[in-house]
């Protein structure tokens, strides 16, 4: 028997997440952050049971994405590692991306003969995106690979695979419409960038060959819609040598979202993704039905991640009640995964932890720089005099200020999986 | 005069070291961590009077070894300068290594004719392993030095010396009996790797014949015991080009302790090191002598490190109210320190430091990457409002959370030995 073997794990973690959930006194909750406004009692309990602080996601004053931030939450990953919206797409949509790829949002769209954009989203198309992807997916142009799958709407993602290739590429989307397709051009001076340029323009001129010619599109035009005969990409990023944590540390994970970014960066990390239409993103999202997914998901995996979204939907609305409203079904939720977990026995210890991946501010409508309040709870968790789970309450915590990968290591540390530094 | 002539130094610094302190609530301690629950008026009064925190020895959520952890709290050095566990035991025999120097922890062994190891410890020999060490110490083999220094019963260190070496090298200790040594293997492609794997395995073939023939062994043999007639090698490491922290910031340190671990860090650092065999790293250490020789230290040196282990033991062993009993012996060690340092008015003013090396919880038996409590006490340390020693509490003190290398710097600037980065 080898070590690995011997050693039993005794812990697991169940990680919640409230996006842009952080804020800043709105005068229209009596000076108050929508966390401190909103009745929390079941948040309040978990911070009450265990150690409370406040966390700089990647550095103080420094706002992060939701693509970012859950890079550093679920896998504590670096800048270094952030390989741009391109990539992390393309694992949303299910693309395993090797390290050297290069991986561009795109979307189908309607060009004349000349290139010039009739319409970027191709009149809004839903339907049989997915056999349009399928005539483009597998060409080989110059030795590259191409890689291409349908996303949400008009959406897609393509990957190139291949040596040599360079994310240095400028956007071939004109971003209006009556312009042409601005064909890629190398950003720096480098023979990789100028290959992968010439690539791209070689697949969007191809592109445009297959799907004109497509009968999807045919029957397109005869109902007199729009053809998709072409495509826009932009976001171009190329897959960093990142080892997925799970897999560096042997544990197993999972991630319970709707949203395809967080999903996206969960596979990237190397979890499982759970997801259900009935998680909408929004206020109306089934979080009885998340909890349950996540509690079911801790049977099989030692980390659980629990997204939930309309925190930060409220904050760039500039909604402070509606950011109330919000936080006390996210509470709602931690009530449905708190009851769960104790009508089971067969879970070990599980350790909840509360998070989110940044601020979003109401009065600023976008994420911000200011630290997000966190707690981890749980029987074995030291216990400090912080009562109430908001962003003053927390910083009085015994976890006093930590970076975001500090604390995901921290959680990682009762999985027992990270290894001992000397002797 | 030089600037170091006309520098006066006015504070001397005492760290006591409680090895493994750090704990998690306890079910059979009413919830709380051993620390919490024990009595220890003396140790509350030191945080009382002065600064309190917590510290992450190496960062958040990651364990270290007991070696390490004194790297950083005596030395502040980073991962990179851990030279393994070979150099740390040479340093804990009194052998000064040198950088480049490759170290290996050894056992004398009773092997065969055809190097079948019959008893990996010899017969657990005790007595006149000096002179067996002896007459392999001082041999050269192509152009390497050979030290070999007895150690504990059965075990030595040896060091090989000279350019081109390697640590990337097997071990050579088959680890069960009845299986020929291994000899050892280069680990990596390189030169020094094969060179070095080399030049140990004949050393180990030198030193069968030496101890073979050795007089002792002849008597053994007379007397029905095992010869002590082989060498098996583990744990190889080689030295970086770490400077002595006391060297490099001129001032003069000691350290107490009874563990050789604890020992060969501090002497790495350039501490005097002191013990005495009534230091039995368990509860049945005299800790008055030890406070006595650790106050006595003070006379001579800037900086004294007293180290106390018996925490760490209990950690690992599960035994909550054994670590509650350790800590209380701990905290009569301190107020011995404070009594010891109250009769004399010739030591300057001593500032008293509290820390801890890991955290090691009775319910994980190991190390873990839990922050630790700390506290600077002193007549000139800024006082926070913190009242008790434990973890929860000097996690709201005015120190907040600290990497181990920064609380080590900060204790050095009390010395006034730190050198001003700017004007």
């Amino acid at each position: 028997m080898t070590g690995k073997e011997l050693f039993i794990m005794k812990n697991k973690i169940l990680l919640a997440i409230a996006d842009g959930l952080g804020d800043r006194p709105c005068p229209s909750l009596d000076g108050k952050t929508p966390l401190q406004y909103a009745n929390t009692p079941h948040l309040d309990r978990l911070a009450e049971k265990g150690s409370c602080g406040i966390v700089d996601l990647y550095r103080a004053g420094v706002p992060v994405g939701t693509d970012f931030g859950h890079m550093i939450l679920l896998g504590g990953y670096d800048l270094k590692d952030y390989p741009g919206r391109g990539p992390i797409e393309a694992f949303g949509e299910g693309v395993e991306l090797l390290p050297g790829d290069v991986a561009l949002r795109c979307n189908f769209a309607s060009v004349d003969g000349d290139f010039l954009v009739k319409d970027r989203r191709a009149g809004r198309i839903r339907e049989g995106t997915g056999e349009l992807a399928r005539a483009l997916n597998g060409l080989e142009i110059d030795g590259v690979q191409i890689l291409f799958k349908e996303a949400t709407e008009h959406r897609a993602v393509l990957v190139l695979r291949g040596e040599g290739l360079s994310d240095r590429i400028s956007d071939t989307d004109p971003k209006v419409e009556d312009h042409r397709i601005n064909f890629a051009r190398a950003l720096d001076g480098s023979k990789e960038a100028a290959f992968t340029a010439e690539v791209l323009n070689q697949f969007l001129i191809r592109a445009h060959e297959i799907l004109g010619g497509h009968a999807l599109n045919q029957k397109r035009l005869a109902a007199g819609q729009l053809a998709a005969n072409a495509i826009l990409t932009r976001g171009a990023g190329k897959m960093p040598a990142i080892q997925k944590v799970t897999e560096a540390l042997h544990y197993t994970a999972a991630c319970v979202a709707a949203e395809s970014t967080v999903l996206g960066v969960a596979r990237l990390a190397g979890f499982d993704v759970m997801t259900d239409s009935s998680f909408t993103g929004n206020l109306d999202t089934d979080v009885e039905k998340k909890a349950g997914m996540a509690v079911g998901a801790l049977k099989d995996h030692d980390f659980v991640a629990l997204h939930y979204k309309a925190t930060d939907l409220m904050g760039h609305d500039n909604r402070p009640s509606g950011k109330v409203q919000a936080i006390e079904k996210y509470d709602h939720m931690l009530a449905c995964v708190e009851q769960l977990i104790a009508a089971r026995e067969d879970l070990g210890n599980v350790i909840i932890a509360l998070a989110a991946d940044h601020s979003t501010p109401c009065e600023r409508r976008e994420h911000s720089g200011d630290p997000v309040p966190v707690v981890i709870s749980g029987v074995n968790i030291r216990r400090d005099a912080v009562l109430k789970y908001d962003e003053i309450s927390c910083a009085a915590g015994a976890l006093c200020r930590m970076k975001g990968a500090d604390f995901q290591a921290t959680l990682l540390d009762y999985l027992e999986v990270s290894p001992k530094q000397g002797n």
